[in-house]
């Protein structure tokens, strides 16, 4: 018998659909001929000799040696660009603006046949402190409330370059869908005095089942109306509503607990194709006592349709408790 | 330089990356050999001959001799099951319901290898007068607030039989997605005593230029804020908030637009994959004067990846207007 099940953070029914439920093992990815790739492509503008090729770096780690470990660039087929001063225009049902807005590129290793699951614990360190740095930058710019730091791997998540890097925008609105979770966000503390993001930790956390794996910091699990298979979230234990305050100890345990669930997904699923993302507060917001900032990963494992498309629903083929028991599952070993 | 794009019906914002544009004709899908296939294909359940394949049928239409011309099925695989009474159980963060609700399956002619595009128009006519008749027999379950009903055409969106076939969904909860949008109205109409989506279609037809084609009953266009290239609204002229009202001349309207659409769409982008749904006001809600219902085309030639994922926000590499332009001169003869 199916199941409807609601997000309280987003308040989104699901469908969870067991007359079309899979195995946790079915989702599999089939190894493609072109995953076989070389250590550095001279054709790639992110591997190393090939600097020249992207737009201005605007931040790096180096090692002592002066070679970087990091880089971040400007986009070169930017989504927002940074000239010029914000103007908004209401003409009848036109409502514009420029797109003024930051679209930089987190080059997160010279290696180019690898991917984030697989580096060594302390170069996942240097891109999520690189995350950190740039967040804390891009927030200086008050005309920019929103940044968006994101990792599309693979095809079907919507990668068009195959080395490894993430990205990071600043939009000079904040969008509709995150003052919607806000208000569920703030009407819930009004009503209970408890953040809801705190509130669900600490259910997930009693009812075990759907848990992960957990540090001494963040703890990861799939959410009890997940969107789709092996939809998981990684929440920090402290609360805070921003990710620019993340501190330099819990950098360090976000990267083990990052490097655990992707490395889970990465054998568990045979590397399949995902996006990341990182839920944030808007920047002008300060700190709020209402919202707790997460990271939420999305396998791309089934495709969305028509159905989606017009109710906003999600149909999930997979059990959230059986996906969270097949990813503790898989032995994982981060250093 | 990029604009933001405000939907005043959504309050979503679009990027239209004015960097990253294309031309029309570069979203022009390549043949593929898959697209070579029978007119009958023995192992298709949809196809005539094998209706012994398929769940119960729940509406047909017959020729003289008895011949099916469009059929109903029950969804073998359905996201929802019409078994049982409703149940809805809280239980800390756990808000579920039982997965009750219809999922039906439209097949639209007998024939395998064609789409809705290429039907005479007359059979289009008895799909959509189909879609009426489920759509009013389903809104009878006071169970059942809502009903979507979508089409997913090719592998991008999702469809997994290539005869052609729609899908009705019934569900026994409001998505809180079309709450918002009916909140917005609600509040737009509070605020001004004029319908939000009528009085987004005047603003258009005086416009123009994202106008693509009108009749008698129905205007098309590309909404200012297409989600995304050659992103297609139908409007219905005459004010009614839910499809189920539809009257008999407006049926006949309706697919000669949809047919005019879509057959511009598989001239001019070499039959590209696309989903549409009807976007209609839940059936216990009655007629509002504050709702607009409308069919949305959404061609799948772009993928979304972490970015939308962590704003709700799409980026739109084509420019509403040049799709508008593009689509109006592709030149289709509808009978």
């Amino acid at each position: 018998m199916p199941e409807l099940r609601q997000n309280i953070i987003t308040r989104e029914w699901v469908i969870i659909a067991t007359e079309r439920a899979k195995r946790p093992d079915q989702f599999s990815k089939k190894k493609k001929e072109t995953d076989i790739l070389p250590e550095r492509d001279s054709g790639c503008p992110f591997c190393p000799g090939n600097e020249e090729d992207t737009p201005p770096e605007v931040y790096s780690v180096r090692d002592e040696g002066g070679v970087w470990r990091v880089r971040v660039v400007e986009n070169k087929f930017p989504a927002l660009v940074p000239s010029g001063e914000p103007w908004r225009k209401i003409e009848g049902i036109r409502r514009s603006m420029n797109g003024i807005g930051k679209h930089e590129v987190v080059i997160e290793t010279p290696i180019h046949n690898t991917t984030i699951a697989l580096l060594p614990l302390k170069d996942i360190e240097l891109v999520l402190n690189t995350y950190r740095m740039r967040y804390i930058e891009l927030a200086r710019d008050k005309c920019m409330p929103m940044i968006i730091i994101f990792r599309n791997h693979g095809e079907m998540a919507g990668t068009s370059l195959v080395h490894p890097h993430s990205q990071i925008i600043s939009t000079p609105v904040v969008p509709a869908q995150i003052r919607y979770r806000m208000e569920i966000a703030m009407q819930y503390f009004d009503d209970t005095g408890e953040c809801i993001g705190c509130h669900m930790l600490k259910e997930e956390m009693k009812a075990k089942e759907r848990i992960i794996c957990e540090n001494e910091h963040f703890v990861s699990f799939v959410p009890y109306a997940a969107l789709s298979p092996f939809h998981t979230w990684i929440f920090p234990k402290r609360h805070f509503s921003s990710f620019g305050n993340i501190k330099e100890e819990e950098v360090k345990e976000l990267a083990k607990m990052l490097k655990t669930v992707l490395l889970k997904l990465y054998y568990g699923l045979n590397n399949p194709d995902y996006n990341y993302c990182i839920r944030s507060v808007p920047c002008d917001e300060g700190e709020l006592d209402y919202f707790h900032w997460y990271l939420t990963v999305v396998p791309r494992l089934t495709k969305t349709a028509g159905f989606e498309l017009g109710s906003g629903m999600f149909i999930n083929v997979s059990i959230p408790e059986n996906d969270a028991s097949f990813l503790r599952s898989v032995n994982v070993e981060i250093e």
